[in-house]
């Protein structure tokens, strides 16, 4: 099959009043909505560095697509356009149909439409995912916006992603039930993109989960010239997950582990009620997990005895350095 | 260097009233001009595909953001916006910052601002650009709107870069002199962006030569259900080029080449004199190599004895297929 076979039979824009012109131009042409401002992210994904190459096709559509919601999520926006760019070693059709099902059923869940985006011959598969929503004008929910005294709130579980990821490298072992629900977090993680939406005038700063609670927390403290006590026993997470670890493995995969595409976020202690309710609203589990100080005062972790917990600085690059 | 160090220490967004929000946080914040429609595209290079995994950085950096830059000349945009993801083997402080400062040059050259990406490790060199452009509501120049009757132009000179990959490939082979000038067509293409904003209102069917001239022609004759007679001797190239070539060299390297970044568009006769003044204003060679006729006439390739040249089909997979 040809390239241009390939875009002809599986790449399609779907309807979507605002789009002049889809796939099969030079560009596509968008009409931009007035009043709003436009939210823009890409993100890269690398076979046997952020997939296993044998990943099902299903799940790597669906996951390259999450990943890019939940960059619009943490940004309060509504995703609307998405470009999809795939270097891959062959065009195998049942790959292929298997991929685009599941990218176009989670387009249509998400309701973004696919513009265009390029397909080429690599040694390895390879996809990039640029993806543009909207957001009222002025209102996107930015990093540097954290006030001293905002609660922090994170959403879901933390954790899960990351320990199903250490079993697959055996570096811990899950019984399979557990397996089961840790590898499905990694694999096919919620956007949480309706609490974005509602998060809008409510929270103060606002990011994804992906590379660690502890190093994406420390974005926001960075670019907010902010600190946090966090209380460690306050992070939400599996009960089982917890009682099969010890202990450090736990704090690695809550704290360290990446991937868990929640949504952290700080607001005022003003809006607990509304928050909660929005959460009701969205069936979006939140929960607060520490407060906002004074940049001075660094980042402390309490656990349930008061004393305060040192991680490793392993996998916290960038920990405390802000 | 670690990811984010690569991040804070390299890329940077530059002003433009419209970005309210650069690199740095989930995502970047655009505003959007009343009375304007975006255009948007996306191109992924893969190293040994695209381009020579040796390439300079420099080079490398330039062609990636012109290949875009070309595409939103397609459109007759005016490019704004640019996403860079890029997979590297390696975090080379010494590549980084001659690709660097490329980029940025050419940024700036072209007026427009890096807004966001991605980076990350990969076996091999692999760049995805993402741009973005503004156009006059209603006036982006599709591939759709070929007339009966128009001529077909084309700009620049065609088969050089083609001729250069030749070379490369031990295909045929070039005088030092002649080669230089070839491999410069190939590293360096001119996006045609101010030609392009040129042709609003004036050209009616539009693209880039990136697949060879006469594939790319086939795409706008699919979108636009025409056909095409071109004159063969009427397509510009390099006079020594023709010379130092066989015969059959020279038509593959002008018809199914690519790599050329030329636009190739179509207009009514009447618009013949104000194209050569755009042409003058915008110092871009434009020469009329063709007409549009009806889809039933097929495209016919005239020689200078009348006579119809038949390619051979090789490196010609949609030609006359639509």
């Amino acid at each position: 099959m040809k390239e241009f076979d390939f875009i002809r039979h599986y790449l399609h824009t779907q309807a979507d009043g605002n789009i002049i012109l889809g796939i099969g131009d030079d560009a596509a042409i968008i009409r931009p909505k007035m009043g709003w401002d436009l939210c823009a992210s890409s993100d890269m994904l690398v076979a046997d560095r952020h997939f296993f190459a044998d990943v099902a096709p299903s799940d790597l559509a669906y996951k390259s697509l999450a990943v890019n919601l939940s960059d619009m999520a943490a940004m309060g926006a509504t995703p609307r356009w998405v470009m999809l760019s795939v270097a891959l070693p062959e065009l195998n059709e049942t790959w292929l149909n298997e991929f685009c099902a599941s990218w176009f059923q989670t387009c249509q869940d998400f309701q973004v439409s696919l513009i265009g985006g390029d397909t080429t011959k690599g040694k390895d598969i390879i996809l990039n995912v640029n993806i543009w929503g909207e957001v009222p004008q002025g209102l996107g929910l930015r990093r540097s916006a954290a006030q001293v005294g905002d609660d922090i709130w994170v959403s879901g579980q933390i954790g899960l992603a990351a320990a199903a990821l250490k079993h697959h490298l055996q570096e811990i072992c899950l019984p399979p039930a557990l397996y089961a629900v840790c590898n499905q977090a990694l694999l096919r993680p919620q956007p949480r993109v309706a609490l974005g939406q509602g998060l809008l005038h409510i929270a103060h700063a606002a990011q994804d989960i992906s590379d660690g609670l502890l190093q994406d927390l420390d974005h926001i403290l960075c670019a907010s010239q902010k600190g946090a006590v966090l209380q460690l026993e306050h992070i939400p997470t599996l009960p089982e997950l917890k009682q099969h670890l010890n202990k450090q493995q736990w704090q690695e995969c809550v704290l360290a582990g990446g991937d868990d595409y929640e949504l952290l976020f700080t607001a005022s202690p003003k809006q607990r009620t509304i928050i909660e309710q929005i959460a009701q609203q969205t069936q979006t589990p939140v929960n607060r997990i520490g407060s906002i100080v004074p940049q001075a005062d660094g980042i402390r972790i309490m656990q349930k005895d008061h004393t305060e917990y040192r991680p490793n600085k392993k996998g916290f690059d960038h920990f405390g350095t802000h």
